[in-house]
């Protein structure tokens, strides 16, 4: 028997269907989903919180004519699903496949490129205004989580919005919880409004007594409509968003289809900006991601009976080695706190924030507080380490120029998951951070080659006085002994691991150990490469550079990040200004463009970053250019 | 006789004044700021807004243990003044001279740097959350204007900090606009806490009622302690911070001393984030800028007496010429649309904004939300310029990157007071713009040589499909005729002025017309030195540079921007890719500093980027390598 999904091939489907059809639909989507992402990972618990969310909005709305946005976007599939696409899920976030996040290029139903957080209101607004201009008359929905809403620019954006009058719809999806558990005051906030029957009554209970006060004279009539009027405007639950200029409507049931359907029938009909507040539960019908949310919020493949992850290896992650090694200096180091933007976990911090509670801050998802909150702790004589991941330092760009480098204060980012992070794609690969960082007066960069060097990187920057960034990949380490004792690195000496005749290695972080294969590879072919791990993108080390260029004379440098301004620039740059114009210089890295998903392994085959297509490449230059 | 300002060197000199005493200080300071920015030029209306409240903070609290952080930093003039730097006020702004924000390395008393809006919040907290570690007793406070507000980052500090419980104070400084007449919703609450008494009295109206509810039976008994327990929480008029987790006080008086030293001493024994909201008058005590704050807001040399500045020529601006192109553009076009984060004046929109209210957008100082909202309307088929600083596009580095140019949206980014800028120093100069965007994928990034150009260059940028960004300098442009008919440049294409066969200068945007200068001084020593206007940095004009590398082989590259990743390194990587080893490049620019603050003349010929010394620079040059 066809089953009700099957027919579902796009949003004008679902018009005709009952709640009773609606209600059998949203159970066959949380089949569909809990099935198909146990093969390809993905964001389960997110979309499990939103299948309702989803059916009602398209339900209502006329998609693609009303443009829905989503925050961050990880929440789409039921979206993906309802708008023609769920044949192509055996191919989500896989190389060549549908991506994690709606795209513009990928359907007409994606009114909107998400990926970051905390955009889609601003996106929304825009599309409003347009819209405004050119008298149109479409609806435009942002749909965000409760964790989006810690970011600041969600924030600018309902500001605007509540004073621009608008027509524009704002779902705040309230889930208790972003990636980890939700931080600030604006959670509290939300949660009081959930738990506390009090305070969301208090608009019935203020009617029952204005109800029962005594018509005694002018002055009391007089304020009783003075105050009715201002009660009008103060004692709904969403005060706060009412302050900001929306229409408050919530909170709601986001389960309830009759109901999210009704208020968004109302919704479609009012007038200005509107904020309809729907709480929802993260992992909703699969008990292992009702139970464990964060462990379902990104998953990778997993066993669906059983809700256990598929593991591969036992080699410690980038991220955890960071974390154990902060936590073991920080028992000997009181100066040392942590700060993380929303990623306890993803940053390997668990452990530091059970050992030092008072000395680790969760900011939520505001990587600006973020940098300036540990400029104002470096300023008290602290030794802040801000461990954030390379594309969501993006965010703090302004911050970690203006308020961390020009004061050089001894800030220490610990950027994670830089270069090629796999499946979520160009809007999260942190393939940027050299080119956008390295011309930033006073910071100094560094990439360990593997996750030991890291450890000492660490204890290098914890020593020095100054802001300092070490950047290191996603995942496993490469499995070398991690036990040494930690000896600090001289800032700006890059290490020689083996010489070479003919042609250089000059390679940075992950692309030290292809190097050294590739080398290998190379000899076999008579060609001689020594491999280097600059170990600094800044400073560099000046002297081995002009030794090698004397000695060898051809260089090639290796990044994970964009060739644009990146490692490799700077050599040139170095070289440039000593014009060594006989070097010759080789650099492999990222091209000029936005890198899809992918495995990392794929990825780095198809832009030649492999040991065989370096050595590939090298051969062949060398042959072109011959050694000196 | 001495004044009593002259017996002030330091903030404890303030302690045994009486309130007459200081009352008199408060008007001899205001009179020291009108004559002695009247010579420097500087943030006048700002800083006469704050005198009560500088003084009534020196008075209560004990800076330096105790840390007071001045958003923006240019209200902080009285805060300089109060401690020890009044003697150093002829050299304001000046080369060499205090600088016209606080800076750490200034006085102790500058507890943090500042210049870009809204960090004060994160970086007190930073300073609060750290003292609590270290079980110090301090005061924090951060002093911020209501525009400042508007910035994401703020909103985001006052979650978290609302959450934490901290001791802290935060003194929002509401003077009814920031730069330009303040906009949002924020902006209107404000106003509405200002002039409301209907608003700000209903707490007692709402007592005075329930004191008349008959007490009849115990449903109604306990509804009135449940309403009266919500209302103590919801019925304060600084309802919004107090949802964020801060204690709010106010509004007051910003100009009554006594007020002032009597809440602040009340904030400092009072547990928690506190929130004290303080209404004054920008400009106040001077009449020309009480009048017109928005002109002092940031002024030149003045008359005091008249109010007039002090003009120096009539040649038009960048930003004039900018916004008079545009506003032709428009005519033609109704997709073009304008943007700007609460330089409305500064970016040269004043008049597009009076010809097409619906399509121009002040979003306050909110660089994030602009450029996603841009984004936005790009979807819809718009066509927006965001003009913006230099400087400040840096707070939406993110957003340009993730969501314009990953999309390849059709949003021009008019990057205003590119390069030096001057009085305002190393917080505000734009030298970083060409290496911070250059390696973002899909970007045309174009510089105009004069004026002139950069009207072509707006068309081109709208005749385009995609991102785009033009950076121009501040202040004046060369003068040349700006009256022809616009004409699209082609896409990547440099323009030869003269030809040389000794060296050539491949010269962007400023520093075209010293480069032809240095071309005659060059002359006259006898070499031939060509010069080519680059106009793109990218994407680069491939054909030219090989045929210069042909033809000369000698390369100067000149650029008003950082050494480090500029336009210099885009050159030396194609260089590079295309192998070409004879080719000997010199780069001219910025070193990898921060620049300190100074007239434009004096930080070029400090820096070797006048005529002369481009003239010297490449003269040595070719001399120690020869032509080819």
């Amino acid at each position: 028997m066809k089953t009700i999904l099957e027919a579902i091939n796009k949003p004008q489907d679902l018009k005709k269907l009952s709640f009773v059809q609606m209600r059998a639909l949203a159970e066959e989507i949380r089949h569909f989903l809990i099935c198909s992402v146990s093969k390809t990972g993905g964001h389960l618990a997110p979309n499990l919180g939103v299948v309702e969310l989803t059916i009602a909005i398209h339900k209502i709305f006329n998609s693609p004519v009303d443009k829905i946005v989503w925050d961050v976007g990880h929440q789409s599939y039921v979206h993906k699903i309802l708008t023609g696409r769920r044949n192509e899920f055996s191919s989500l976030r896989q190389f060549g496949g549908i991506s994690g996040f709606p795209k513009i290029s990928e359907s007409v139903h994606d009114a909107f490129g998400t990926g970051h957080s905390s955009t889609s209101i601003s996106a929304a607004l825009g599309m409003s205004l347009a819209r405004d201009i050119v008298n149109d008359k479409e609806n435009v929905l942002a749909v965000i989580g409760d964790g989006s809403l810690t970011g600041g620019q969600a924030y600018e954006a309902l500001n605007h919005a509540g004073h621009s009058g608008t027509n524009m719809i704002v779902i705040l999806n309230d889930n208790e919880m972003s990636i980890a558990k939700n931080v600030g005051a604006i959670s509290e906030y939300l949660s009081k409004m959930r738990t506390e029957p009090k305070y969301t009554k208090v608009k019935q209970d203020i009617e029952f007594l204005l109800r029962r006060i005594p018509a005694i004279g002018d002055t009391v009539a007089k304020t009783v409509e003075r105050v009715k009027d201002s009660l009008r405007y103060l004692l709904v639950p969403g005060v706060l968003f009412e302050e900001l200029g929306f229409n408050y409507i919530g909170p709601i049931d986001g389960h309830n289809l009759e109901l999210l359907c009704e208020v968004l029938e109302k919704a479609k009909k009012m007038q200005g900006p509107i904020l309809i507040h729907v709480l929802t539960c993260k992992g909703k019908g699969y008990k292992p991601a009702e139970c464990n949310p964060g462990k379902f919020h990104g998953v990778g493949p997993y066993c669906v009976e059983s809700g256990e992850v598929i593991k591969n290896g036992n080699t410690p992650t980038y991220s955890s080695v960071f974390g154990d090694t902060l936590l073991d200096l920080a028992q000997q180091d009181s100066r040392i706190v942590a700060i993380t933007a929303a990623m306890p976990e993803g940053t390997g911090l668990k452990k530091f924030a059970a050992a030092f509670p008072k000395r680790f801050f969760d900011v939520g998802i505001a990587e600006q507080n973020a940098v300036t909150m540990a400029a104002g702790m470096a300023v008290k004589g602290m030794k802040p380490v801000v461990a954030i991941y390379s594309t969501f330092s993006q965010r703090a760009y302004d911050q970690i120029l203006h308020d961390i480098c020009l004061q050089k204060l001894p800030v220490i980012f610990a950027l994670d998951r830089a270069g090629i992070v796999g499946d979520d794609g160009p809007t999260h690969h942190g393939l940027f951070d050299y080119s956008f960082l390295r011309h930033i007066p006073n910071l100094v960069i560094m990439a360990p080659k593997d996750e030991d060097e890291l450890r000492h990187m660490l204890l290098t920057a914890i020593n020095m006085n100054g802001p300092v960034a070490i950047r290191y990949p996603r995942g496993s380490g490469l499995g070398v002994p991690i036990d040494k004792p930690l000896q600090p690195i001289s800032i700006s000496c890059a290490e020689e691991l083996n010489s070479g005749t003919d042609v250089v290695f000059l390679a940075v972080g992950s692309m030290v150990e292809p190097c050294q294969s590739a080398s290998k590879l190379l000899a076999s072919k008579g060609i001689s490469a020594g491999v280097v791990n600059a170990r600094f993108i800044k400073p560099l080390d000046e002297q081995i550079i002009r030794k090698l260029s004397r000695d060898v004379g051809v260089i090639v440098t290796v990044e994970e990040n964009t060739l644009t301004g990146g490692f490799g620039s700077a050599v040139l740059e170095y070289i440039n200004t000593q014009s060594f114009n006989w070097v010759k210089v080789l650099r492999l890295g990222f091209p000029d463009k936005f890198i899809e998903q992918g495995v990392r392994t794929q990825l780095l085959e198809k832009y030649g970053l492999t040991a065989e297509a370096i050595a590939a490449e090298v051969n062949s230059f060398v042959q072109k250019f011959g050694a000196r």
